[in-house]
């Protein structure tokens, strides 16, 4: 089992009267993602509402805040059981066979025009027997293809500009993976955490984003932009893309915040059950699917 | 009360060894729109499963058809009885209190990407007070800058097309007022159905898309292409966009259908409460949400 | 030498009060291609100035039309004498050597978009020794992942397009095989003619677009369709891309012609000189440059 | 008359072994725009060739520069003596009789696709009789349209862009003006100078992009952005768009430079002729066409 300690810090200047923001910051609640305890603390103090998506699992903050400064901060410490396979036994679903609540995730979205790849992905991952196999493939091709560089995209960034532009942030090497993974017919979606284990060089502690595709009977994990520990993702939220899974979602007129985010994450050993987390060949999932489902 | 009849037959070609579609053609169960009769002919007969969804009413069938001729004959006899309500009543729902299933609305999506729209929508609706008739206005604008005619787009254009090149069908109609309303926070989604009373000139009957758009408590329609008449419009599905309620979606490889959809609608009359569809002023609504929220 | 025969036939119906033409269908005058006798009739009969470009060559003809129909037929016997290279021999020219009248063509244009190509075109052929051959490998690298097919695009196609859908005609292969030239700072241009030596399965003759990419001291030709023998192609028209070069670009109201062009090309032997034109692996140019840079 | 004294300042770091620069800093030659003195340094100094376009009077300097820093200064002072014309004799000039030379600024070019702007231009524009005006109220419509924001916008934003998201900077501006003139078959052009007369609160002297139309006889100066006084502009450039006209155009590796540009500009008083740039009704010109065509 593997447990982590987070934290995280956000700072807003509203600047209109009020703002709305919708958060996805709290740890996922799945079958296999428990939070053993958490904290929020909001400044100035307000009664936070949060909702529980009970088909993904992600958890909904909504705030209403009036003009000024506006602080977040919260913390968890959350266990998680993997799903461990050998990706040799994990095969594809054929259409035909995609429970419902999966199959919105092989339709376009936002950001993954899948439709305008057919051909692409086709060509490029068509020889290939189908299988977890054949996703990495697709995940290694876009990590082969895609530099990492810090702030070179924006929020209007799709995965057609990462194809033509080689460059971005893991959020576009997720959104990329993903247009290509949905091109071939295979469900995919937009996950976000914590980048545990990532290189100091990249930069602070930071948000990130992954890939989760519906292999089997379950939705494995994927990191594209490979700069990451995927066995150390804490999950926030998944959606269909980043328009679904912000970790922030703001209507109203914020300024630019006037300190970054920060954020740790640590995982904690020293009981027997526990290790760290791990760069692994096994396939990993933190969900079972949605409970009645099970 | 209106009763409507309704009939569809779909032919295809499959050329791939095996072909997989889900179709959205079934008349959606609301609890105002309620199915008297229907009968699906398959030819080559198989057994087609069809599924609902909880949420949204929407029922979706999913086939597996083999190399060869696909036919596909439904027919129903459907009553509504709409939510009638003065457009003066009705007002706009901040973010804060949209529910947690309407939420996802607000967001962009792959053809209504409304992200890039916040100082145009704010510029030209921004001065208006919140309300069913800002909505309208949005619907008249879209209405008057865009000019329908058949064929002049196809299954990549989005909205942002739509709004440089001025021209589209109702599909291209609807992503552009769905942009635009969520570009104002208001959540809008796709819905398609037939065009009950268009103009015979533009064609034969064919399916049509419009909008919704959430507004008080509940869904309430739009026709921004103003091709045909609200009342009369039978839902199949809705979604975020034409992405998600196609009413064919293809996974294989098919020919362009040697005969075009053949579609009928007629309003039924003859008992004391049957009335038919007319243009009104009145807000309408086929949907009290879901089961559950009610 | 080639000696070529062509002919062309356009029906247009003018439905404005008035519309004008540019027509780009004569055989260009370059030093190498030389027009032996050509004759233009026009009906309604009008008188037609053609304009020399003394920099390129091209002639232009400019028509102002009444409504009603219009016919435009032009037939020529042209002799080429090519430039024959080794390509071994041929090497690329740094920017701070090219000619002023070359400069223009290693910025991007309309439907080269090659300043969003750098980190590809850097990526895929930046590891080849610079010289003729690594623009033959540009060629082959968009000949082997573009697929023709009639129709599959329409005049708002860009090479962005092209290089996510991986479909087109020779105009879609052609603009993308300048943006990667261009995105290597090689001068590269658009250049319209008919494709002899076209499989007759791809269709009736038709008019051709290829690819002219500055190398040693002249302007070689590129196929990347690979749909016809270049050594037969009578150049009419060059440009940045096919918003400069069109055969034809209508200001005013026409309707799709009721007639397909109709183009015919033969090569003409029987003299002791003249040869056919047949594939070759020599560089081949029809261009020793302006008149006042010789 | 109008005299200015302008001076430039500009630093680059060149990581890669070597670099080729295009800059189009020194004032245009045009039978209007006399240069009376200039200076140029380099450091590292090294000899610098500038190239005169004949037809356009721009003025190109090509460097090739080692790895390390490279400073580049200019100054000049030059007088214009502007044509003035009043506005209501100025009309349009029909494609029939644009000059060639004229002829491509009527296509769409890189940054400026007026082929997507048919009908939008028509629907605002067709209304209005030909002449200056109608392209005044081209330029006031863009004026009205497009916030003025620093930094809003990359190398890689197009009209298109700026028509959807309607923010901007000057370079911006003259983009959607251009693309809007071209739809209405009005040739127009991107022109380079310096923000002369600019509101200081909008930040320090900079370039500017600003518009030039052909109508009547000659090329006329709009300025869409309105932030500076065009009887100040000095020309450096012009072009199809910013792909043709940039002040310095890169090949090779450099930083970002460590000093933004240092621009200063004034208009000289103090002889009987000198006159203070100031905003007019009148339309203003710097060109009355190339040499051979006057």
């Amino acid at each position: 089992m593997i447990r982590l300690r987070l934290s995280l810090e956000l700072d807003y200047l509203v600047l209109s009267p009020t703002c709305d923001f919708v958060f996805n910051i709290h740890a996922a609640h799945t079958s296999r993602q428990t939070v053993r305890e958490e904290a929020l603390t909001l400044d100035p103090c307000q009664r936070a509402e949060v909702q529980l998506d009970p088909v993904h699992g992600s958890r909904f903050m909504r705030l209403h805040a009036a003009a000024g400064p506006l602080k977040v901060a919260y913390q968890a410490t959350v266990d998680i059981r993997h799903h461990m396979e050998d990706p040799a036994r994990i095969g594809e679903v054929p259409v035909s066979r995609l429970p419902v609540h999966v199959l919105p995730y092989v339709y376009p979205s936002r950001y993954c025009q899948s439709d305008r790849l057919l051909r692409l992905a086709f060509a490029e991952f068509g020889h290939l027997p189908p299988g977890y196999a054949r996703v990495q493939a697709i995940r290694d091709w876009v990590h082969r293809r895609v530099a990492f560089q810090s702030s070179s995209t924006d929020s209007t960034t799709s995965a057609l500009d990462t194809l033509v532009e080689r460059v971005g942030v893991c959020r576009d090497f997720a959104h990329l993976m993903i247009a290509l993974c949905r091109a071939m017919n295979i469900p995919a979606r937009f996950a976000t955490g914590i980048d545990y284990g990532a290189d100091p060089a990249l930069g602070p502690t930071d948000f990130h984003a992954y890939v989760e595709v519906y292999l089997g009977d379950r939705w494995y994990i994927f990191d594209p932009s490979g700069t990451a520990i995927p066995m150390g993702f804490v999950r926030f939220g998944t959606g269909r893309d980043a328009a679904d899974a912000a970790f922030a979602t703001i209507f109203g007129g914020v300024q630019s915040p006037p300190l970054p985010p920060r954020l740790r994450i640590e995982a904690l050993t020293g009981e027997p059950d526990l290790a760290l987390p791990v760069h692994c060949t096994q396939a990993l999932s933190t969900d079972d699917g949605p409970p009645d489902r099970r």
